[in-house]
């Protein structure tokens, strides 16, 4: 029986567990791979010495702290959660090779998964020129000519953050843009295009991103020079482990309160699976620590 | 005018500012002093080698940026802040040498100082065998004779935590300790001794603690000897800046929801100054991160 589970090893759940070690509980990490996308750089054409400020040393260090530990590590995928009744519960993970590994307590540090493009040289551009986070990469972008790709709020939100930074924006809205008062002031911007209904149909690539193709709604097919396209389609919670078990909101992000305890008492979840407001490692790094201190304290009152 | 005044150079504070010099704000960030408690080390007779995972060399780095970049500091404190009419509202920061700076917005990242114990040697005692946090320094203190002080649920938590690490634990509950589960599980623990009514008298020191004298409720004073003492007597918020601006609750803590944002437009809160769970210097930083986005997101919808 563990104490605590984590499920997921990017930053939030490595911070996680740097916590539990140095509470003593006995636990484990759980994790087909470490590091999250603190592992994900960008490279820009003529950018360098650029500093990041995403708390990639924090991860890194936890990151080696749990590989030496190799008792505390299961690097597999976990492929289902249940509750087991009991004063408290327990809880039972599955893992894909089959393993059963009971624990009272557990958290869930899944992540999200940026919605994919579907065009083609995705995959290759992707951090040579392509990025799903315009809050975290807007700034290398300064005087760049740039393409935003999205219908929502997050588009337009994007769209503006660029607008302050890029020389140019073309946002592309595949399904028409939502209304909202940011939409008629990126309208009035000199340097932001709207190109409503149009579709993305390929990103060019040399190395980096050179440009893009767009179809209007007339079906014509038009080449725009860009060297940053940022797909902003949203995220998706990777939260499916604990479906049924506590609540989710409509999109699939597991309810959290401010000390990262979900709605049933010994889930806790943090990182950009939850429905707090994450996206950047530093803030995961946080979250991380606040829900590895909530376990703690909810094992000290039960348990421990 | 500024975009955005941050108040406060602890590790939220710093993290802040560090995001928003990254979004190219115009910012100034007003503090007597920066690092705030990651500055503050623990030494112990007899440790070595123990390693922080406190974010330390995050806010270092944050630190010497800002240090760095004086059109972005200034070393004073902040004696008064009010609301000035318009659309949106714009906010005044007075300094204690008499400035006065107007921005757009604010970032309160003004900490909690904790409630001191009044006893002699404390200040000499505090990081050599003193501390006012179990949930950080706890596990320092593996096999040691400890003492909590404080009447609370934060005392008895804090006896709960280092009662599962230190060889013994004396809880000293100066106006009787309040009525909490963990209160009968304490009392039953081998290891745990509660003092009821008694007063702390004195912290011994010889280079580091070595021991109290604390005093019985009928004016009998003994010796005790420990190499631990935890202040638990709890925190005071630094909210006097926003109180009549912003919503406290009942503590004097500022009210913060998940993105760092308090009841009025435009003043935003992070750290151990609001009524989220902080404590923690890594999730400090998690938080300044927050409320820096957030301030951008609400300059960025309002005039940038």
């Amino acid at each position: 029986m563990y104490e605590v589970i984590i499920i997921g090893g990017g930053p939030a759940g490595l911070t996680a567990a740097a916590y539990c070690l140095r509470k003593r509980l006995e636990m484990l990490l759980i994790s087909p791979e470490l590091g999250g996308k603190a592992n994900y750089r960008v490279h820009l054409a003529g950018l360098e010495g650029y500093e990041h400020i995403t708390g990639e040393e924090v991860v890194r260090k936890f990151r080696s702290e749990i590989q030496y530990l190799d008792f505390a590590y299961l690097r597999e995928r976990a492929t289902h959660l249940e509750a087991k009744p009991g004063q408290p519960e327990t809880f039972v993970v599955t893992t894909e090779s089959g393993k059963t590994l009971t624990t009272r307590s557990v958290i869930l540090a899944t992540g999200a998964e940026p919605r994919r493009l579907h065009v083609p040289n995705e995959a290759q551009a992707l951090g040579r020129g392509l990025s799903y986070s315009a809050v975290s990469h807007a700034p290398l972008f300064w005087e760049r000519e740039t393409a935003v790709v999205g219908n929502t709020e997050l588009a337009l939100r994007s769209a503006a953050e660029l607008a302050t930074i890029a020389r140019r924006v073309v946002l592309i809205a595949p399904e028409g843009l939502v209304d909202a008062p940011l939409k008629s002031r990126l309208a009035q911007m000199a340097n932001v295009t709207i190109l409503e209904k149009y579709q993305l149909v390929r990103i060019h690539m040399d190395g980096y991103v050179t440009g893009i193709t767009v179809r209007d709604p007339h079906g014509h097919e038009q080449d725009i020079p860009v060297t940053g396209v940022f797909g902003e389609l949203g995220l998706k919670p990777q939260s499916d482990l604990v479906r049924g078990l506590v609540d989710l909101d409509p999109e699939g992000y597991v309810k959290v309160d401010d000390r990262c305890r979900t709605s049933r008492p010994g889930i806790f979840a943090a990182g950009d699976v939850t429905d707090s407001f994450s996206e950047q490692v530093l803030i995961a790094i946080g979250d991380g620590a606040k829900a590895a201190l909530a376990a703690y304290d909810y094992l000290l009152a039960t348990t421990l």
